[in-house]
C-alpha cells in the first residue's frame, strides 16, 4: 500500500483538519463530532441541506460545502456510514428555522444513520425531509445497498437543489426538486484498478493487466461484469449502451454531461472519455447543454470513470448557472 | 498499461477535442497546428499569455486559458515539446497589440522551440517577450534540463502574470511581475509510483513496494534520490527542508502554499499534506495567506505529491484573488 499518509486510523481527521486550514474563507470543521459546515452557518430563513456518508470519495462532500451548494457535510470512516449523532449536529448547525434537507446516497448503513438522525432533530423540532440517490444504472442490490446505488447524480442534486434553497425556495420546493433531479439522473462506471481501504492494506478486488471491472461501484464494489479492457471509446459505448435505454433519454432532449475521474485518473483520458460521449450523444440527437469533466466522486486511488446523465429543463439550467462557491466547484460569484 | 485512451497516437488531439467539446464557453481549440486559444482572442490592447509543452501535465496548461490567465496554451505530443510553428500560429492569435509574453518551463526543448517561435513572431512584427520558470529545487541538470526545472511555480506565474495583463499592464511590466513570481517561488515533489508514456507502454522507472523517488521530476526523470517510504508528515518535512532554505523563506513571511498532486494521488491525500506543510510553515514563522490544493500540474498517472511556495506581498495577494474563469481556475467572476 502506497498512500500520502499517517497512521490510517488519522486518515480522515487528518485531511479534514487540511481541509479547514485550506478553505478557512468558505468552511468551518467541526473536530468532535467531526462534520464541515459552511462559514455563516446557520443561514437564517434558508432551508439547510446536509450530505454526507463514508470518506474516500473526496471531493464529495466537503469539497460542496459552501454558497450556494450544501450547508454541511459529514465523513464517516473510510467507506463507512457516520454515525448518527454526527448527522445530527450538522443538522442542527445549519437549521435556520426554514427546515433540512438531507440528501443521502442509497446505501444501507447511510440511509439507516440519517433516518436515524432525522428522527431525532424531528425530536428537537427541526423539519427535516431526506432525498436518497440511486441514480447507478449498473447493479440493484449489491454488497453494501439495497437497490441501486447513489453516485455521481448526487453531486447534480447537492449542486441544483443548493441553488434552489440559495433563492429561498422552501424545504417542500428543495426537496421536490432534489427528488426530480434524482429521477432523471443516470450514472455507470467502470474501473481499471482497484483502491486500497487504508485500514485493511489489501486491495478491493483484483484484476488482470487486460481487465476492467464493467458497473463498477464507488467502494470497488462488484459491477456487472469483468470484461477486457478496450479502447475509451468503446468503454464509452458501453457505458452509454446501459445508461441511455434506462431513463430513457430520448432525441430532443437536453443534458449535462458529466465525465467524472474515479480518483487515479489522469484528467487528460477523461477528456477523451468525455469527447467520445459527446459525440456518441450528438448521434442520439441529445443535447449536451451543460457538463462537468474532472474528479468528483472518487474511490480513493482506483483509475476508472464515471458517466452521468441528467436530464435538462430551463429550471435546471437557471439553477446550476447559479452563482456556487465551495473548495471544488465554483463559479459566478 | 492500463488507459483510458483509444490509439496511443491519437491521445492528445483526442484529450483537446473533449477539451474543446466540455469549455466551448471558454475556449477554441484550433486543431492544425494544435493550440487552445482564448475564445474571445485576441483581447484588443491587452497583453498575450501563450505557455505550453509537452502533454501529461493537465490541466497545466490547456485548463488556465481563459480571462485572467493564459490567453492560449500549446500542447505538445506527450512529454515533447511543441514545435515552434505551433507556438508561432497561437503567438499570432493572440496578439492584441500590445505584445506577447512567453511563459516557459525550463526545458531544453521548450526553450528552443519558443525562442524560435519568438524570433520567428519578431519577423513578422510582433513583439514577444519570455520568462523561463525555474523553481524546482531539487535537481540542477537532469534529463530535459540545463539548470532547474520549471514545475508547479510555472501555474503561479500564469496566474499572476494574467492578472497583470487583465488589468492592463504593459508587456514590460507583465513580464517583470512574471519574472518576480518564478524568482521568489520554490516547488519540490516526491513520486510513489511511476508513470507511463503511452506512445511507450513502460513506466518510467522503478520503485519498491516500499520506495519513494525524492525529488521527482514531472516526466519521471530522476530526483535527488530513492528513499524508503514514510509517513506522511515526515515526507512533507522533507519536502520543505528543500524548499524553505533555497531562498530563504524567512519568519514573518507571507506565501502561496501550493499542495499539488501529481495525477493519480486522491485529492484527500493532498489535504493530509497540506496539513501538515500549513502546520510546520506555522511553526516557522511564515504566514499561509493563500493556498492551492489539487491537480495542477501532473505527470498522467503518477501517485505522489509537490510543494510550492511563492512570497506574496499585497500587489501579488491583489492579483491572485482578481477574477479568472479557466477550465480549473475560476473564482470572482
Amino acid at each position: 500500500m502506497k498512500k500520502l499518509i499517517n497512521a490510517p486510523e488519522d486518515v480522515v481527521a487528518e485531511s479534514m483538519a487540511g481541509f479547514a486550514a485550506a478553505h478557512a474563507d468558505l468552511v468551518r470543521v467541526v473536530p468532535e463530532p467531526l462534520y464541515v459546515v459552511r462559514r455563516d452557518a446557520p443561514v437564517a430563513g434558508k432551508v439547510g441541506l446536509v450530505s454526507g456518508g463514508g470518506s474516500g470519495h473526496e471531493p464529495l462532500h466537503a469539497g460542496y460545502v459552501g454558497f450556494g451548494m450544501l450547508d454541511a457535510a459529514v465523513p464517516g470512516a473510510v467507506f463507512t456510514s457516520p454515525t448518527p449523532d454526527r448527522i445530527l449536529a450538522a443538522t442542527q448547525a445549519v437549521d435556520g428555522g426554514a427546515g433540512v434537507l438531507h440528501i443521502v446516497k442509497n446505501y444501507t448503513g447511510d440511509v439507516l444513520n440519517f433516518e436515524t438522525a432525522a428522527d431525532l432533530a424531528a425530536a428537537n423540532g427541526i423539519e427535516v425531509r431526506s432525498v436518497v440517490t440511486d441514480d447507478d444504472v449498473a447493479v440493484k442490490d449489491s454488497l453494501y445497498t439495497a437497490g441501486r446505488r447513489g453516485t455521481g447524480g448526487t453531486v447534480l442534486v447537492e449542486r441544483i437543489a443548493g441553488a434552489a434553497a440559495e433563492r429561498g425556495d422552501d424545504l417542500a420546493q428543495v426537496a421536490a426538486i432534489a427528488e426530480g433531479v434524482n429521477a432523471d439522473a443516470r450514472s455507470m462506471g467502470v474501473a481499471l484498478t482497484p483502491c486500497i481501504v487504508p485500514h485493511s492494506g489489501e486491495p478491493s478486488f483484483t484484476l488482470a493487466e487486460d481487465e476492467m471491472e464493467f458497473g463498477i461501484g464507488i467502494h470497488g464494489e462488484p459491477g456487472r461484469e469483468t470484461l477486457p479492457l478496450e479502447p475509451a471509446d468503446r468503454v464509452v459505448d458501453r457505458l452509454l449502451d446501459a445508461i441511455l435505454p434506462d431513463l430513457p433519454y430520448e432525441r430532443g432532449d437536453r443534458v449535462l454531461l458529466m465525465a467524472n475521474g474515479m480518483g487515479g485518473t489522469p484528467l487528460s483520458e477523461l477528456y477523451i472519455v468525455y469527447r467520445r460521449a459527446a459525440e456518441r450523444l450528438a448521434e442520439e440527437g441529445i443535447e449536451v447543454a451543460r457538463s462537468l469533466v474532472g474528479d468528483q466522486i472518487t474511490a480513493l486511488e482506483m483509475q476508472g470513470c464515471a458517466l452521468t446523465l441528467l436530464r435538462l429543463d430551463d429550471e435546471r439550467i437557471e439553477l446550476w448557472d447559479a452563482p456556487v462557491q465551495t473548495a471544488s466547484l465554483r463559479w459566478g460569484r
